[in-house]
């Protein structure tokens, strides 16, 4: 089969023909439809310090993906050929102390589909059973290969209360769009979307954004106490990564304000925890993954019942092959989310 | 002033004249420029047995009101002439253990707003400052009257997790419509509503529900079955006090659903502990009133942001001297939300 | 091997040899050191209404068990030969929505280890390898078998907040009992045991509560409300099953109050839910099994580090042989806990 | 009256007469019995940064303490001329978002009680009326005034489970000498005490301490991973304040641990969000002062019913004159808990 392989660690990556993957006894082998281009796929196609120290190659790599079931391991009970599937890329122990107490998202033993094992941008992908997704039939290829990163969305929103809270949403990648889209769909008060990119910024009003703030010319901090009349946001939602902007968005926290930080800084952060954590009271909570399975079965019955569109969200579609434009847009910041459809019928 | 009083231990009210009440060191009087009817009013309005042991006369009721403030206390420091409030009707002592660890809902020692204390079917109210709630401007006076019960619901939907999970609300009179509304202003999956009057199952789809169930022509129980593809349902809302409804709603759950009960039936109602709650791990919680204060800030955030829409559920507007028909249309189950405008000029 | 069998659907059991079971690939073999005898265990003995609709023939019974691995399947990675184990009884499906979302304990694809599938009163028992807890060396064998048990207890008594809130434990059997030593090891308020047996009433002095009540003497409500000065209990843990033990409960609940019931009842009983739910605003949790696997760390974390100790709850060991003895002083409640040992060296 | 006073912005006390002060209609007057020094009383009296920028002066300080009620003013209802009582420091507004969900306790309102108030340290303090808590006529005095900081190790100890988790304390001056006390009476794992002072350590083992670890010796960071046969520690009370020690114990938590900062630090500190934080998945908390009332209650259920004995954690006794050698003493480190009795009887 063709497959998008990263096989030297440098930067860069190839589109050529592999050997179709074995489908041992607990796994499933899937034709894919759609896959989407991940932040994570950027690191490991620019080749940063990040994917040096994790990602094997060679590796076909992607982990976004929805698909039919061509084949079945012989162990396989939950799962038929012909089922329509996504999957949970994080391919866990299950047996550790965190997998036997609902956090197998931040288990230690964790295999990573499409960066430590391979993955999906290729016309096949083999999945473990255990991490299926089966989706529901009305729901478009396009939209069901982007619930892992919906579910990161999710997970982070979520994480605390938000009915009626008011949220700023620091850094509106992908992401942030979806975590947009996300709390308001989940009852939210105003929301505020934080950016330096105007593109992405105006995105953020499409996916129900009430205020957009670019602290490339104002401060974040500012324009978040007077969207708050000055009693600070409640529900801060990191997305950015930014030492400075995290920093900004803890001075803008009102008392007893949660914190969830899922962008990640490439650098320590400096931080006053008397001021900005201890005596305001904070929760600060560090996000990462899609809570498994709580936070699938949240995104199921959001996209299922039409709580949440996600529509607006894809801005372009590529061939796998043309992968190398569509590295290019995403790292140029002028796009949503990228999905590349596997199957020319699409 | 003019007051609707309930005088006489006996079904009725009457429309007269009775004196302005006075503002204690603690209170405000409020100008009311609406309210609405509460099915809590029409039990005191019909004389009910629960009426009977529970209401002070005479006494101006009504408890779900907007207004201005024209007179505030001398000790008040919260409230000033001019601000436009409403308000929450339990006025707790504040200084028991329920009231300090959050459960000031429960106090023993409440005493109830347009029950055992002057209401607001009149045209000032006395309200104690700290129970007072400020509107946003922009917030229709018909809209703001509908907090309190709108507040019932939301501490119904919200009293555990909603996003994603499938919803039945049983009973959709006018706090279970509001509570289609809040959840799926919450992210709620798919919301089913019940009910035996064809008139409120069409308000349900208006305010968001997905599948409409008719207890009276179908078995709600494998009608709840069947939506959820023979799952059962994660989380009941009871609004109907019915017995047999709430022993039905019961056998619908899935395994760990939530139960919150907010109807009150007029007798005991016998169950299957074993087989409903025991074995399938469930949770059911008791709601009554509004969390003080947590709830009136979910209900804030959710009105002012624009997640809900009331205006589909006000279905007649009255003057006060009109009560005879408005309470008889409530009575009837022809109609919505009924507002009384207390100033002409609305 | 031996094995104590419930071999016919009427009431007994018979002490006989049976083969030794084989172990599949995901299962491991335990050589069984010490069981102890459950209330179920009883139900099953006795044949009662609940054994013969659920229990299946002939089958090895018995659950709680410890013992020391001899074989392992070959898919099994978590387990070795020679390990010191016990095991969680619920075998569950792993792939559905509740075990996928923590809620393991309530599968409705549950297999029961000595119920529905072959248990521990044997020489040699099967136990999934999913299903294996180790256990610390220094852990004594007659009290890692009661960790079934006690996984009942600590999930009743941490279903909601203990710290420092007055509880009530009506029925201190077994579990009961438990339940007292787990609620003081946790912090709780003033411990209230009610039974109507004086021998256990003089355990749960033993194991820790405060104050001991004998229903077939006082009024269990008005005792309770007197040892809360009139407040009512904070947390109730129904152990007994008893409809009107259960009635008088939720009576003497104060408001907010937190019910988890644990005690099958063998009819329904009939609930003023109104008074003694509602308007008090309480929650009421269904407690079966253990949560798979929080519970059963918390249960390690409470034995391991000797914050609770079990051994005055054991007041008699046989040798399976003496089953007939053993059954017969559980039926009269002139016992604590009962356990087997199955290895004569012990 | 006589008082301790700090009159002047610099180091230092003065012991000198000072008018008795009056009763407003919402206080009460106590004539103190005991009291105690607080590490925030060592920073006012020492007046270091923190200090410069918060206390009022001349104040009389100390806001811990004990006392009967002599005089009540004329709006109080709650407390009586005669009552035993003690009191909250934080003397919020009521009125806030902050104050009306439960988190009074970061009410940007609040005045200190024996910082920007006066407080104890005198025959005589008024306590707010709302503030007033009643102790049990059994509590001793001594015991009845150390209730505030005991709340503050019972509210860090308390903001998430538990039992049966690994704890680390790091920082046993007296509030993480009560947290070692706190969660071995809550039902904690193993406890492991981290400090650089054997007096204090030795006074973490007398509390109740599993494991002690003296950081100027080893390796804290690898001391806990070998403690938690390199697991990593679930549950951390960061009461140190010390920089490095925050850096070394987000190091050492496991995944999905929770980790809740009490000490306070002087400067800003450093942190790997991504490695220590975001990809374990962690939760921080920011703690101050006491949950308003939920952690008295919390105190009051574990001293009433003897959960916890605070007794071996005094170590000294003096009267308000011999404050230079109890502060001299506090600072040495060579001590637990500093009491002042103000009364010759005692």
């Amino acid at each position: 089969m063709m497959g998008l392989v990263k096989d030297e660690r440098k930067p860069g990556a190839v589109y050529k023909e592999v050997p179709i993957p074995s489908c041992g006894p607990h796994d499933v082998l899937v034709r894919v439809k759609t896959s989407s281009i991940c932040g994570t796929d950027v690191h490991i196609y620019k080749w940063d310090e990040w994917a040096s120290k994790t990602v094997v190659t060679p590796n076909v790599f992607g982990h976004e993906f929805a698909g039919i079931v061509e084949a079945v391991g012989e162990e396989v009970t939950n799962v038929k050929i012909g089922d329509y599937v996504s999957g949970e890329g994080h391919v866990v122990c299950g047996l550790c102390k965190a997998c036997r107490t609902g956090n197998a998202h931040v288990c230690r033993h964790t295999k990573s589909f499409g960066i430590t094992i391979p993955g999906c941008f290729a016309e096949y992908a083999i999945v473990r059973a255990s991490n299926v997704i089966h989706n529901d039939p009305t729901l478009p290829y396009e939209i069901a290969c982007l619930q892992d990163p919906l579910g990161n969305a999710v997970q982070t929103v979520l994480s605390g209360d938000i009915v009626g809270k008011s949220v700023a949403i620091i850094g509106v990648g992908p992401i942030g769009l979806m975590a947009v889209a996300v709390a308001r769909a989940c009852g939210s008060g105003k929301i505020m979307a934080v950016d330096i990119n105007p593109y992405r910024l105006e995105m953020a009003k499409t996916m129900g954004a009430d205020v957009l703030i670019n602290s490339s010319e104002v401060s974040a901090m500012e324009a978040i106490m007077d969207a708050t009349h000055g009693e600070g946001v409640e529900v801060i939602l990191e997305m950015s990564g930014h030492p400075q902007a995290i920093r900004d968005a803890l001075k803008a926290a009102s008392p007893a304000a949660r914190v969830s930080l899922l962008g990640i800084p490439t650098r320590e952060v400096s931080i006053d925890l008397a001021e900005d954590i201890i005596f305001k009271g904070l929760q600060v909570h560090g996000i990462t993954g899609r809570r498994m399975y709580d936070t699938w079965y949240q995104v199921k019955g959001l996209l299922e019942n039409g709580r949440i569109d996600l529509k607006p969200l894809i801005t372009h579609y590529f061939t796998l092959d043309q992968y190398e434009e569509a590295f290019e847009l995403m790292t140029s910041g002028q796009c949503g989310k990228i999905v590349f459809k596997h199957d020319s019928a699409l």
